[in-house]
């Protein structure tokens, strides 16, 4: 794949506005509807036992966020995500936070195993924790990585047979055979919170409209980066409540051809 | 009614700062108390079965949103409801994403059962769900509408004996015997989420400092319109983060004059 | 103390960027997390009573707020309170609308009985109605004040213990022997919702890194208060929109030079 991918999966989201499904935490449930809408799709948030395998029917994905997990979410996860696997609807997982407590970890782990994955986000941590290595990890957006990366989204992809995507300061994305390195990205990303999470549902959108989730994951990666970078260019020295908002502006801004111009990715 | 009585009910809010509660989605629980901070109203967000009917007593309105319900959140929305009757506090209805589920078209519709409504606020779809009609939606912020939206509000008006207002590209109210269009709002309201949810809790803060509910919903939705357009002339092709800031700022901002200049609507 | 206390603390936090664990309400997580974020802290929120002993343990001070509390999330708060204790990790305790319920008063003193607290933030109604001393109230933003304020802040601290923090035109923070006045701060706060709670986490901040509590409490009013006035100077006649995301880029902005040029308390 190239930067016309991109583009053209950037075009499908846009001009299909798919409905992304968000089970996500109570932290960034604003700004991901935001950013979902600003980027093109159209977001549905929904967490009752009694609706999400109906909510889950008529979306296009189904994003899992663990952020602020609690028991009978946990179960409406498991529900929503056997729903999509019935109606062939792709599920996007953020462990977001794996590692900080053991009932974070179980429950990422309980839910991998109940529910078919097509992509996994998370820092090396998180993804560390639920395939079980041992990362170090403080808090939910650190993770402090010693090791190798690449092996560990391998071995993740390998384990989990789904598409792994680690970010850090270069993203690597993964199917267990192709491996891409994406470099774009910005670090003012780690002042806004919730960038992490916006971002798998970004991976949702895009993964609304191919199957092929790794070509997906690129997509998201590269047009979230190239979204960032811009927003960083515009308000860089002004602080992160204007980079937030500009950032929430380039999501809509970004065209097929600045990716073209600023895509930055390549295949290991 | 004309401008000259949105402008003095927008005085009023703005002089008493009514006590607006609302039991909404988690996705725009901050949206909507910056935006009624913004326009002068007074916000406060309360869930709890234990205190609902305490907090209605001390409120000016109460405002009831069903975009991410559960089950303890219906019971709760019934008794804060039963509470408002008892203690004259006009009730606002939001039945967000009615018909996407059973479980929200059967909530919608219990809620409507037990609860005296002042206000019901909705897209086509949602109206049309709650009546029991069948129209077209998907996701919580759609709603592809293909009949007479009129009929529609007047049949919901008279089943339920309420105001009732539908939003989209023109906007209705009507309590079954008057009925109003409103031509204000700007389509990037469909940009930023919470947009419709925010819309509600505003008619909340009109239908505290009048009893004519109607004239309530008419003046929130040309307020509303006018603080659309002026937020959309001001940032329009900056992207959906720079308008929903300026937007804040405009529901502070909008003054009497520039209702009497921009504020566009009439009686059927 | 002086103003050097201030910008040492203030380097402190940003140089060790603290892991500050909120249990807070739903309308105010999102513009806490990018709050603590800008600063320098690092926030993370948790509720689950299965896991917010373990998030304790990693944390370095933890916020509890009751703005929308429910059963669970007392039980939460003092499983959280009471891991705290064992941890010797400090409770920054916020009774938003204490005296707006039964509810809320008597959950804020089963927590304050049952949790070890290090400060308590509120306004003077709120913190009233802690004591049980009878204030007017109406809502959670309000509080009109009408008595001695610091001698209502001294009777809590000696009462509870712990340091006492009473926010309003000015604000007061006592430990029972020494009280501070802190001059700064700018009204355009009070159209920003959450402004109470995020100050309360930015106590949670400063308290992570020395164990003054009271030079914490008035390093973090005074870094507040600052950073408020700074944002309301650049887009004080724009609007509450603007002046919310100035708000959050003077919170990564301030600096020691300008807290030593505009930090304004005394002690009484």
């Amino acid at each position: 794949m190239d930067q016309h991918t991109v583009s053209e999966l950037l075009r499908k989201v846009r001009e299909v506005n798919p409905l992304v499904h968000n089970i996500t935490n109570v932290v960034v449930t604003n700004f991901t509807a935001n950013g979902l809408l600003a980027m093109g799709a159209s977001p549905v948030m929904a967490y009752a036992p009694e609706e999400v395998a109906d909510m889950v029917k008529i979306a296009s994905s189904l994003v899992l966020n663990i952020g602020t997990l609690d028991g009978p979410t946990v179960e409406s996860m498991i529900l929503a995500g056997k729903s999509a696997e019935k109606h062939h609807v792709p599920v996007i997982f953020d462990p977001v936070g794996a590692g900080a407590t053991c009932f974070r970890t179980e429950s990422a782990q309980k839910i991998i195993n109940e529910v078919k994955i097509s992509v996994i986000r998370g820092n090396a941590s998180e993804i560390a924790n639920v395939v079980g290595e041992k990362w170090e990890i403080k808090g939910v957006d650190a993770g402090s990585v010693k090791g190798d990366v690449v092996n560990l989204a391998l071995a993740a992809a390998k384990r989990f047979n789904c598409v792994v995507v680690i970010t850090g300061k270069e993203d690597i994305a993964t199917d267990g055979s192709s491996t891409f390195v994406i470099a774009n990205g910005h670090p003012l990303m780690t002042k806004v919170t919730g960038a992490g999470c916006l971002l798998t549902s970004v991976i949702g959108a895009f993964a609304a409209v191919t199957k092929d989730y790794l070509a997906a994951s690129v997509s998201a990666l590269t047009f979230y980066g190239v979204a960032a970078e811009k927003a960083a260019e515009k308000t860089g020295n002004q602080g992160p409540g204007s980079f937030q908002s500009e950032f929430l502006n380039q999501l809509s801004l970004v065209s097929s051809k600045e990716i073209a111009q600023l895509g930055s990715f390549k295949e290991l």
